[in-house]
């Protein structure tokens, strides 16, 4: 849809430098926008592409304007700024309340009159779905789930019974939200399943990747806080807790009863041991396994980079035998002032 | 549903101490128990919430039940006795045998009168499905699979053509059972799929987690024995073999014609190379990857833990190094009696 | 079905040693493979079983053939010709032209009369499919997406909004194409979601496995080229780019706009920092994180091997401070020719 800048300019609080009644009906990047379209600059990395840009409009920050040569709505922050607009130009499809005719709804269902069913999907019995949301084709919420307002399951997400999810979340499809946890007893002949019986509670503006997984609580809930964004493919085990603003990169797990705190930002493919802690405003380099709790904020790694591979592999031989490398050179200091705290724990 | 303490400890063998009269209706944790609520206490860390616990009853073990407030049902193994009371307590959903009119069944196959296919599942040609088993909503059953007798489906399970299940498995959401390995010959000009033409036959008792995937085999089949139990996210290639008992945390990858011995253990994130062979009773801590076969029962870990970013890319960029370091301790040492045996092997 | 080998030789131009009239149906392993079936030698370590062989054919190069006690059909690539030949004998079962009634196909639709919609799929609007192509149970293909000819989505893969697929691609179970990218802009009270007006292109001769996704790209378009073959589980984020005939192993993240050249391979849990590239011809074994762009052909690695958790952690530990030792092997040696590029750097 097309929009006027001086529209944009008011409802999104910028400075308008250039002709208000120029429309952009678009977004596109820099480099290779089309007349109509709206771009952004958030990275001085992309500055070069500015002065050629061929955009209608550019969202900047007051730094970058003048060297913006088309018409440029100013923002504090010009990537948040565009965002906003970008979901005004490009609306997700429009849809009446109701549902399709080949949609199942069980009994003591209950569906806003404006959210919508779509084909193939299923709503079992006495579960709930708010105002204006949407299900999509192919979706499965069993008995007991609530939906809330203004949700969006693309396709195919699958709400076990009883799991409650807050207003505005994005479920991407292949999302399955409350299977049974991961609970075993170990018995003499094997395993004995232990019945998985807290849910899975979802806040508001929390957004879930495709084919992401988010098991129930064995007693007592997973808990995922508000505005928690996860990407496709992640493992958030039972009793597990997350705390609000947390980015969860994807293809990372977080094993049972872990709890990570608020504003974290978890590096893809990352793993987080069991029952221990990460506090809040910790990021994780990607591949990272946690294996302690982690109580100071700041930025942890913890996974090798590529090399070689004939090179790795014998910096990896002589890793396997680093304890006896590290003795060889204390043996050499002759066990003097250099003896360090490890070496005295041996 | 509630049940008397006495008919609890007649069918579970337990020792019963205090009122056999007493009623249970749920399981919850020691420390925040309700009335009518079981607990139980499987580890000593908890012991600190015996005191004080509302349950109505702990399921515990004779050196406990001294210091315990409330009825108690004393057990060899609490713990696995706890989880047989819980699904008495938490039992699944009753069903009726039937289908949903939107279910689809085609021609030859055969359903068990007393299993129930839910809400747009798919049953294909010549498919059998055993007695009790529940097909939740979306599932997709392809020609010729046969699943045992009590199986549950919980919904939009995938079992494609051919595949064989036995009895008591459990599927959680989006599991996919049976797709094509991956197997492509190099050729001139890019590669050209393998028709993978076994199958994949899973035994008795088997658990396998959300979203997770078990492909066929190329020739001969993949093999999945007794009571293995598969959390989310996992992948088991072509062709591999994992034996009775062994438990598989989410997201491990089983590359193809791999064999697990009995009774393992896998960590979550973990790897394991194509063509090896791991004995029974080996447990492997989260993200480790075996790239050799294990012949010897064991821990094996192989990933490092996680450290502050500037620490680890310091350490990280010597590792890159190492065996230059090790070069060079070995020239400090003179290459005398400390000469080891990596040395030799240069 | 059965194929006479003269047919064979003649179809894949091989050299036939043996019978002309042999017929072969199936193809099974040179070990126990039973009369009426191909087998096939590509591979020294396989040797030993052809003596013994029960195959009634086997394809091998000229080298083996006088080894072999059963008809042989003599090809320059016996791997690849043998995929070839079981193609013909393990065909897709047929299908025709139409739609299971349980399918919902919406206005605009445009599915080739000769293509295949089954129960309980789902065509949305203005989508496009090609001619011959199968779209199994379960499957949901979202408004304007178009998939080519002679594809085959197996069951309950999920094609969203406007991505476009090319000819002869397979999708496996569960597999998510066109998901939105991960991308949120950070303001002051958490994300604010980034529309992704991006698609996928996925060229012709694709494979993708179970539950893999592919992101729709966040402005232009992420692109998988021709001859692409992905396992399953397998992540790839908005924007990336897969050069043709790069092989993809199960498990393996792509983060975003990141660009894969041609015919590499990709191992196992592999993981692909963001905005990098990766020429043609790059290897990278299993777990390997790149954490840079990589140049130079060639196989690169990056993670530990299993080893004995105990010895593991010792070693692990001294890694911990490895920078430390570093620098003591350099005082030891009294900072002189010894001294190295990486101490000098600190």
């Amino acid at each position: 849809m097309a929009v006027r800048l001086a529209e944009l300019a008011v409802r999104f609080g910028c400075e308008l430098r250039g002709d208000p009644e120029v429309c952009v009906d678009r977004v596109a990047a820099l480099e290779n926008a089309p007349a109509g379209a709206l771009s952004f600059l958030a990275n001085p990395r992309y500055l070069k592409h500015l002065a050629t840009t061929s955009a209608s409009a550019v969202v900047l920050d007051a730094a970058s304007a003048a060297a913006c040569p088309v018409p440029a709505l100013i923002a504090a922050n010009p990537y948040a700024t565009y965002a906003r607009i970008a979901q005004v130009l490009h609306p997700d499809a429009a849809f009446n309340g109701g549902r399709h005719a080949s949609a199942v709804v069980e009994g003591g269902a209950s569906i806003d009159p404006t959210a919508w069913v779509a084909a193939g999907s299923y709503v079992g019995r006495n579960a709930r779905i708010g105002a204006r949301s949407y299900v999509g084709p192919g979706c499965v919420i069993l008995e007991d789930a609530v939906l809330g307002a203004d949700c969006r399951l693309v396709a195919r997400v699958t709400l076990c019974r009883a799991v409650r999810i807050g207003d505005r979340c994005v479920f991407a499809p292949g999302a399955v939200i409350g299977a049974d946890g991961f609970g075993h007893a170990p018995d003499q002949d094997g395993y004995v399943k232990i019945p998985q019986v807290g849910t899975v509670l979802i806040g508001d503006d929390v957004d879930v990747g495709a084919n992401t997984t988010i098991d129930r609580g064995t007693i007592g809930d997973t808990v995922v806080e508000d505005g928690v964004k996860i990407d496709n493919l992640v493992m958030v085990a039972h009793n597990v807790r997350i705390g609000a603003h947390t980015v969860i990169a994807a293809m990372v797990g977080i094993a049972g009863s872990a709890t990570i705190g608020q504003r974290c930002m978890l590096g893809g493919q990352s793993g987080i041991v069991g029952h221990l802690s990460i506090c809040d405003n910790v990021a994780l380099t990607g591949k990272t396994m946690v294996s302690r709790s982690i109580t100071k904020p700041g930025v942890y790694s913890g996974n090798l980079p590529a090399d070689e591979a004939r090179s790795f592999r014998r910096n990896s031989a002589r890793f396997q035998k680093l304890d006896e490398l590290a003795r060889r050179v204390r043996r050499l200091e002759g066990g003097l002032a250099e003896e360090t705290k490890e070496d005295t724990d041996e």
